[in-house]
C-alpha cells in the first residue's frame, strides 16, 4: 500500500494540528515553516511549543523551511495554512512550483486577502495560471488542541468539483474528525472568514459586562448578516446554516479558545486596538475582515449593523458601550422583517 | 396615567424575573404560587430566595397564592409561567377564570403538555373556550438572573394576530429587553421545546469529556433536525434561523445556566435518569420533551436522529458513549446531502 505523501504550508496551530492529524495515520507529512529558524527549532523539539506544546510530533512528520522542498513533496495535497494577509507572497512564491498535473491545493485560511478581498481559493487560483488546480477549502469548528486529543469534530471540504472534495476528504476523514463534502466553496469560505468579526464583537459585548443573553442575541443576528452578504457574494444560503456558517459560528463565538473573541473582550474593556493585538500570540483575522467586510457590504449595498460596529470600533473610535447599545436600539419591530432577505 | 395591571401565574424562576422586571416599571403586578406557604415565603422575604436570589421584589409587585384573585387582577396581560407538565392543571383551573373580552394569555412555557403532545398555547385555548382568548408566546434567548440584571436580552413576541403580539410587546419591551413581534406561534413555540432536548446531547457529550468542537457540530446538527420537524408540524422555515430558534439553542447549549445540559452531564458521567433529575432543583424540561419529540418525529417520518439517541440514553438504557458514537458515525458523506429537506 503506498503511503499518501502531504505538505501543510504554515506551522501555526492549525496547520499544526492538520500535519500531526495526517502523520499519526501513517501518511507522510511535510509541515514548512515560514523561516529556517521556526523550522529548526520545530524539528529539534518535535513539538511546536509556542501555540500546541505537550503534542509529540509522530515519526511521519518531517519540517523544512525549504518550500520547494515542501511543494515537492506534495503528491496528494498541498494544504495552505498561512494567516490571509500572507496567501499573495505563499500563492507567487508557488508559481513555478506548482506544475500542471501536481496536487489539489486545500486551504485552510480562514479570511480574505487584504489587498484584493479575495477568497483564498482566488488568491491561490489567480497566481497559479497553469493547469488550474482544483483548490478545496477545508473548514468548520475546529479547534486545534481539540481535535489533536480526538475530541469528536466534523468539518466541511468544499469544492465546485465534487470529485475533487471527496478526494480530500479520503484523505482528511477519520473516525473523530468526520468531513463532509460541499460543492458550495464561495459559502464555505465565507462562513470561515466573517464569523470572525462577530466573534469580536460577541468579545466586546463580553468586555462591557454583558451575558450568555446577548451574545445568543449577537449571533442570531450575525448570522443573518453573514448569510445576507454571502448570498449577494454568490453563496448558497443554506451553506451558513451548515458547520462552516453556523458551527464555526458558534465555536468562535462561546468557545473556550477564540482569540478573535479574547481580542474583543480586550477591546471592550478598555484597551487600544494595538495593545489587544499585541497580547496575542497568533494573527487575529477578525481585525482585517472587519475592514474587508464593511468594503464588500457597502458595495454590494447589504446591511450588516454588526460588522459596521465593529469596524467603527476597532478603526474609527467609537467607543464600546456606543457601539452596543447602538445595535440592540435599533428601531426593528418585527423579527421577520428584520430577517427578511434584500433583494 | 393608567397603570399597567399583569399577573404571572408561575413563581419558577423566569416568571419571578417578568414578574420583577414589570413592577420595576411601575405596572402593578401579581405573581401567583401555587400553594399558599410558597406565596407566604415569596411575600415574606421579599424576594425568590430558591431560585433568584438577591433580587428584591419592588413595591408594585404582590403575591398570592389565590389563583382567582391573580386572574382577576389581570388586566392587560396574564402570564402563564409553570411548567408543562402543570399547564392542563392551570387551564382546567382557569376555566370560569378567564371572561371572554379578557387579557390576553402569554405563554413563556418550553415543552408539551405530555399527555396530549400539544403546545402551550393549544392546551391553553382548548380548555379555555369561552371567547377564544388569544395567546401569545415570549420566547428567546433569556436565562432569568441575567435579564433582572438589566443585561441586554432579546425575545419575541408571537401570535398569528400581530396586533396582540403588538400588544405583548408594548407591555414588556425595554431598552435592555428588546421585544420583537413575530407571527409564527408554532415556530416560536416548537424552538422553546425542541432546543431542550439538544441541550441534553450537548450536556451529555460534555459528560463525556467532549469539547466545543463536538458541542458546535451538535448544535448546527441539532438546529437541522429540530427545524425539519418544525416544518413537518406547519412553522415556518426561517423562524428556527431566528431569536427563538437559533438564539434559544445557543443560549441553551453553550451558556453558563442550562438546567437541562446540567442534567445531560450528569448522564454523560454515568449517573442514572433519577439522580441527575434529583440534582435539579427546577423542572428539566428536556426530558419529558425529548418522549414528546421522538413520538412527533415517528408519526411524521422526520429524522431525528440527536433527540432519538438522547430519547434512548434517558429511558432504553443506552450507554452515552455508543450513543454518541452512533451520531458520529453516521454514514453521510455529503453535508448538503445531510441537510437535504424531506419531501
Amino acid at each position: 500500500v503506498r503511503r499518501a505523501a502531504v505538505s501543510v504550508l504554515g506551522a501555526g496551530g492549525w496547520g499544526t494540528a492538520l500535519a500531526i492529524l495526517l502523520a499519526r495515520r501513517g501518511m507522510n507529512v511535510t509541515l514548512w515553516a515560514r523561516s529556517p529558524e521556526i523550522a529548526a527549532a520545530l524539528e529539534r523539539d518535535r513539538e511546536n511549543r509556542r501555540l500546541l506544546p505537550n503534542v509529540p510530533f509522530p515519526g511521519g512528520l518531517r519540517v523544512t523551511g525549504n518550500l520547494a522542498d515542501a511543494a515537492g513533496g506534495a503528491r496528494d495535497a498541498l494544504v495552505i495554512a498561512v494567516p490571509s494577509h500572507g496567501l499573495g507572497a505563499i500563492a507567487g512564491a508557488l508559481r513555478g512550483l506548482w506544475r500542471s498535473g501536481g496536487p489539489p491545493l486545500v486551504s485552510v485560511t480562514k479570511g480574505f486577502d487584504p489587498e484584493t478581498r479575495r477568497r483564498p481559493s482566488e488568491v491561490l487560483r489567480a497566481v497559479l495560471e497553469a493547469g488550474e488546480p482544483d483548490v478545496c477549502a477545508l473548514s468548520g469548528p475546529s479547534y486545534a488542541p481539540e481535535a489533536v486529543r480526538d475530541v469528536p469534530t466534523a468539518v466541511v471540504a468544499a469544492c465546485p468539483h465534487l470529485a475533487t472534495a471527496e478526494r480530500i476528504q479520503a484523505i482528511f476523514h477519520a473516525p473523530r474528525f468526520r468531513v463532509y463534502t460541499h460543492r458550495d466553496l464561495v459559502g464555505v469560505e465565507l462562513g470561515g472568514a466573517l464569523k470572525n468579526v462577530v466573534a469580536v464583537a460577541c468579545g466586546i459585548a463580553d468586555g462591557l459586562g454583558f451575558g450568555d443573553n446577548t451574545r445568543a442575541a449577537l449571533v442570531t443576528r450575525g448570522l443573518a448578516e453573514i448569510t445576507r452578504l454571502g448570498v449577494a457574494l454568490g453563496a448558497r444560503r443554506e451553506t451558513f446554516m451548515g458547520l462552516a456558517g453556523l458551527g464555526d459560528l458558534v465555536v468562535t463565538c462561546t468557545g473556550a479558545h477564540s482569540r478573535n473573541r479574547a481580542l474583543g473582550r480586550r477591546i471592550g474593556v478598555g484597551e487600544r486596538l494595538a495593545e489587544a493585538l499585541a497580547a496575542s500570540p497568533q494573527v487575529v483575522e477578525g481585525v482585517a475582515a472587519a475592514r474587508t467586510v464593511r468594503t464588500l457590504a457597502r458595495e454590494h449595498r447589504v446591511e450588516m449593523p454588526i460588522a459596521e460596529r465593529v469596524h467603527a470600533v476597532l478603526f474609527e473610535g467609537m467607543p464600546p458601550s456606543e457601539a452596543l447599545r447602538g445595535l440592540l436600539e435599533r428601531e426593528a419591530r418585527s423579527e421577520e422583517e428584520r430577517e427578511a432577505p434584500r433583494a
